[in-house]
């Protein structure tokens, strides 16, 4: 994509990217101008959207759409960005869980719940920033390597804007997730290998080929700062307040780190009240290289080959572990992992308790809250979020052999009568 | 149920179904006080609610709650009613839907999107509705009769409301609606019948055991009020205005003659200008009662053996089909069926063109949009509304075999330009 957006950035249209004034290098701070890049051409760091914000007001916001886009002042889009063509994500429920709650031991449960996204993740959310980028960019392909919620977010939002979709995933993924994108696009890849495998894949091909705007390769400063919303949801949908601590899923790590984000613009906007939250991150005991660093205090994270039913989060060399550290460390914290039965039976109790029906990626998450809570990790008094990120219905197999109808019979009183539900 | 709330009912609270004031016999008029009550005494015809309704603004409509409470002034439920444990269902998606439009020769066409509701349907919106009646009648287990989707629905929200939950099914259900109800619900009961069969059962059951709320049975009247949001929201998100047309899936019929009251009544309410609107009923050909009826101008449905892959719609012997003949007649729509190749090419129509991936009942709707644009039947130039009712993750079966990656390749970019994606 370099060549063909080397040639476009001359042309971008005022307001291409709303308040944002440049691309910063996380690393070293140096500054690069807004385009198609993602690492830093000093220290190959990775590179974040910078903005200088407008004043904005809580009453601004509550009168724009029931959508991210009511956030549009501060992601990196255009101020008309509502009006041409997206999948409309976010503004999802923030449910009181009190059933949850009293199940662990919490005093103030709340279940932010992005399944009711419109491809049921919360990639709805950074997939629409991404194609607004990869539109003002002018790029001619929508693309992604995907751990199976991406490529579902990416094929749907692509043909939605009528672009060129093209999505890859590791040719083991769940047949829903496979589905559920074929269904939008005739250009799916399978591909022989991991999900790292797969986006490894997906590098090589954006430095090749022109025009191809992979959403988390060469528009990833873009597309992550769809995340933050979740974090301006939880905040605004609480009355315009900050949790005192949080749990969000690890893959790549990018999700924690923007709703930690989002806390911190909210604050220095004067939206929200300053005070302390805790951030706690969540990953499957199988693909668990983030929750391992923190826990042995490493410096760095160790790359892992996954293995674990918790397949959208099976990202085995995260791009961002290193941040959800300091994230997780400063604001005082932790990364937990849990096994894959801990992750079954964290579904099937989120289900039962609250009528929530999430897919492996929440069963992880609620059973890292379980555990938390369970070694004192996390105070049981304070108000909590826990995120749910994705849909039950895209992992059936995870539950499918475990949970059934409690009896087949004919249709008689009698044979009712004869179950003892009566 | 009778028995318990007959004894109850003196002990109904104030405000215990809001503004409602009476059940009325659609057939004779004849009033019974508000009760778990469905078939009229005098005449044995199905029982609505009345209401002497309040003064009620936009403002106020608007200042309430993003979910179906914003309307509860409108429904027989207490003014509390957002503080009881509930799904929070609807004001879910209304999308401009240019690409399919375009593909089927329309000017203005909008999706209404049910599928990001709670547990992916409509189908919350009625059973929130039925919740909130079965509490207030004091039954002491929430139950129902399902093709897939209703279950889903009460098993998730008497999970939320922690009441005892039985949900009855066809044991031939999809399994992904199977495993959808049993990971809410241990009392998911399969029999071995159509789902006329498995209704049959419920309404003995209901009237042999106390305490039971058959949300599509014996509060059938409080349930069904829930399907007049739809309408609500369509207009409110139309801007306070009606479309001129619009499309909707029959199985009970139940939805189609609720959107047509909730149109009339914000006429009489002064929230919307009253103008004409057609209103379409669309069934599967492998079911089609109600379409049948219509096409020979018989003066009765004559009940069927379904036979189609769009399950949830496939009720033979649908109990407001008579209503739907009604209301189309009356508002100069019709009813039109599609075959089940029809309802497979209208899944990955819809999901192409507009990112949305429904179920066979959406397929089946959208399909006979096709068809009636096609006949001449709607006009294409007139403003229309196709309301998408369910998920496409609820029936993957009925499109797993046409779709799928276009190809498997090695992780490698010589694999992929091999495949001519570039
Ligand atoms: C359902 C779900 N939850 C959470 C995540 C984690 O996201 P991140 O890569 O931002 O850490 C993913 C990533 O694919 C996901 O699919
Ligand atoms: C997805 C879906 N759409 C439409 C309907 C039709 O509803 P009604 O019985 O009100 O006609 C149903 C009924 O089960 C359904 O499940
Ligand atoms: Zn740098
Ligand atoms: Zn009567």
């Amino acid at each position: 994509m370099s060549t063909a957006v080397a040639e476009k950035k001359t042309t971008l249209r005022d307001g291409a990217f709303g308040h944002a004034t440049a691309l910063s290098c996380r690393e070293c701070g140096h500054q690069t101008a807004l385009g198609p890049f993602y690492a830093c051409p000093e220290c190959f760091g990775p590179l974040e959207i910078a903005y200088d914000f407008p004043q904005v007001t809580r009453e601004e916001i509550e009168a724009g759409p029931r959508n991210i886009w009511r956030y549009k002042a501060l992601l990196p889009v255009p101020s008309d960005i509502e009006s041409s063509p997206n999948t409309e994500p976010g503004f999802t429920r923030l449910l009181p869980a009190a059933n949850l709650a009293r199940e662990l031991g919490l005093t103030r449960l709340w279940v932010k719940d992005d399944s009711t996204n419109p491809t049921n993740s919360f990639k709805d959310r950074v997939v629409a920033c991404a194609l607004s980028a990869a539109r003002e960019l002018g790029a001619t392909v929508f693309a992604c390597p995907s751990t199976g919620n991406l490529a579902n977010a990416v094929a749907a939002a692509g043909a939605r804007a009528g672009m060129k979709t093209v999505v890859f995933i590791p040719s083991n993924l769940e047949q829903p997730k496979q589905v559920n994108s074929a269904v939008f696009t005739e250009q799916l890849v399978a591909v022989d290998g991991t999900y790292d495998d797969v986006n490894k894949l997906a590098q090589e091909i954006a430095a090749e080929e022109d025009g191809w705007a992979f959403v988390n390769v060469n528009v990833r400063p873009y597309y992550a700062e769809g995340s933050k919303t979740l974090g301006y949801e939880i905040a605004e949908q609480l009355g315009w307040r900050l949790p005192d601590q949080v749990v969000i899923p690890v893959a790549s790590g990018s999700q924690l780190t923007k709703v930690d984000k989002a806390f911190r613009e909210l604050i220095t906007l004067g939206l929200v009240e300053d005070k302390p939250y805790k951030v706690y991150g969540a990953q499957a005991a199988g693909c668990s290289p983030v929750s391992t660093a923190f826990k042995t205090d490493a410096p760095a994270i160790r790359p892992v080959k996954p293995d674990t039913i918790a397949k959208s989060l099976a990202i085995g060399n995260p791009a961002d572990g290193i941040y959800v550290l300091d994230v997780c460390h400063r604001t005082g914290g932790a990364v937990e992992d849990v096994t894959d039965d801990e992750v079954r039976a964290a579904i099937v109790l989120l289900a039962r308790t609250e009528g929530i029906f999430t897919e492996t990626a929440g069963g992880t998450t609620v059973g890292v809250l379980k555990k938390l809570v369970e070694t004192r990790q996390l105070d049981p008094e304070l108000e909590t979020v826990v995120i749910n990120t994705g849909h039950g219905l895209k992992t059936l197999d995870a539950v499918a052999g475990s949970v059934g109808p409690a009896a087949t019979i004919a249709p008689t009183y009698d044979a009712f009568v004869a179950t003892g539900l009566a």
